[in-house]
């Protein structure tokens, strides 16, 4: 087999982060649960927007984010996502190109504007986001460009991606494709809320054995495996997977493949600013470090120095010179 | 005469800045000069973002950003400019009236898109601006709400009005309907370029004594008086203007005020990360402090903790509470 010309194709909803600081009040008279992503109607992000203090707009989306780590990386990264032809979409395709990700999917009119998330950041860095996914839900089989999956190294997919049935099909079509070339197949579970609403999906297609490498936190692998204890629930999810990838925050992360186990701490972070995008950059650094020939406890390592970086400052998206914070520290 | 209901109504452009790290090899490859604000068409403006790295939005424009500080720091603010029908100008209003600032201006589609600022910030936290005016620069006279003018105690207005004739219009219809409400009248002269552009405009403003109160940095002041002097430039406009506040980056800032003279240090800043809304968060400070009844040296004491916030982070509206800063500082 060629060597693949990317390292990491992402397929996930091209959402632009709206961020604004809230505090435990806003929250608890909103209703929102702090942590969670909720899916919001248009109605609603109208009304929580006219709520919410001043924001900054950066484009965000978890396998978008994960996409513009492993370019920031130094590793080849495409996206394929759907956006309206609005302010919106055009700020995300600029920023995602701009970090060097191949991203050729289309703008479409499906008369919704692009998909925003509503991010409010506690006084902790924590983040509850509200996603109208408007565009993102209606990304089609038709947007995929075949050659582009099969000449992918990894094919990764979000589980929010499950939410809506058009880009399910899609997501499901593309691991067809992906799995006929030989290539593998990673997936995160995305959030509690989210295993919640599609156990079962998720459930079925890990079973199937079409997933090669999975992500989740502590949270999402016990939640999966409806498993109260933490090995438990790693012992039974790793059996179905290649590899399994779990993060847990200040504790560092795991992973286990194929039998062999690999520990690593969290990395030092001088203040927590914001945890969004912390998972998908972990994602990022894990599969730059594998894609780029590192063993199973580096590969972790460059997933805990990204996700380190990003939490420090406001945005999913790295500011900082990755490669060479990891060069750094793993040579 | 009543008590009026704002403090400051500041008419200036909307317009959202689009902020991206630059290095200086960028700057001088785009042949631009660090520091400036240069006004670009719509065919540079697609040209320079796909250059530009990836960006965050965050709604600014200067007379805006001093809205929103004075309202930060407790005191009644509105806002006077023009935004269009689109995503950016709902951003654009959104972010403003967050802050608690009266912003009336309806949206109008000149076929142009909401203005739109690509700031490149350089590792020294400079701010070089490319400025696509769009829709503010029609801001009409008929924009205008006279008895909203009326019912502020200070009119704020910015140099950058000046650049385009309309809006020009605007704010020389502003001035005369304020000095009519025996209301006072404050200027900032923007920048150098701006000056440069507009110096006999400026000088006849001043000269025909329509500005109560004078807003510079070092450079403006020495260039709008023709000076190399920094004390001569200050004592030739000084004696034109009730009030002349002319702020030094580093060493601080001076007001004149009817032969009252006043000097005060700059604010210890831990980390300058992007000065843009240095000089705009001064002046809401400034003004603030004389609308809430403070001394001369006070005002510019509020001018500078307002000022020493906005630099610590990427965009000009601020983030920490200003209006308990200012009280734990000063009372």
């Amino acid at each position: 087999m060629t060597k693949p010309r990317l390292d990491v194709l992402a397929i996930g909803n091209a959402i632009v982060d709206i961020i604004a600081d809230a505090d435990d009040a806003f929250l608890a008279a909103e209703g929102l649960t702090k942590g969670m992503m909720r899916l919001i109607d248009a109605d609603e992000a109208v009304r929580l927007y006219d709520h919410m203090g001043p924001a900054r707009e950066i484009s965000g989306g978890s396998a978008g984010n994960t996409a513009a780590g492993v370019a920031a990386l130094g590793g080849t990264a495409g996206f394929v996502g759907q956006v309206a032809s609005d302010q919106l979409g055009e700020f995300y395709r600029h920023d995602l190109t701009a970090t060097g990700v191949e991203f050729t999917t289309a703008a479409t009119d499906f008369g919704v504007p692009t998909a925003r998330s509503m991010v409010l950041v506690t006084p902790d860095g924590h983040r509850t986001m509200n996603t109208f996914l408007g565009a993102a839900q209606h990304l089609p089989v038709s947007a995929l460009d075949e050659a582009q999956i099969a000449d992918a190294a990894v094919l990764y997919l979000e589980g929010y991606l499950w939410d809506p049935e058009t880009p399910r099909f899609a997501m499901v079509k593309a691991i067809d494709v992906a799995r006929l070339a030989g290539r593998k197949v990673a997936f995160t579970l995305s959030d509690t809320f989210c295993i919640d609403r599609h156990r079962d999906g998720f459930n079925g297609l890990i079973d199937s054995g079409k997933i090669d490498i999975l992500f989740a936190n502590e949270a999402e692998i016990r939640m999966l495996a409806g498993a109260e204890d933490f090995d438990a629930a790693v012992a039974a999810v790793s059996a179905k997977v290649e590899t399994l990838v779990v993060t847990r925050s200040e504790q560092g992360a795991i992973a286990v493949s194929n039998g062999e186990h690999a520990k690593v701490p969290a990395e030092p972070v001088a203040k927590v600013v914001d945890t969004t995008g912390a998972g998908d950059l972990f994602a990022a650094g894990f599969l730059a470090g594998q894609t780029q020939g590192r063993s199973l406890e580096d590969s972790l390592r460059v997933g805990a120095i990204a996700a380190a970086e990003v939490i420090s400052h406001y945005g999913a998206r790295p500011e900082a010179n990755l490669r060479a914070l990891v060069a750094a520290r793993l040579g």
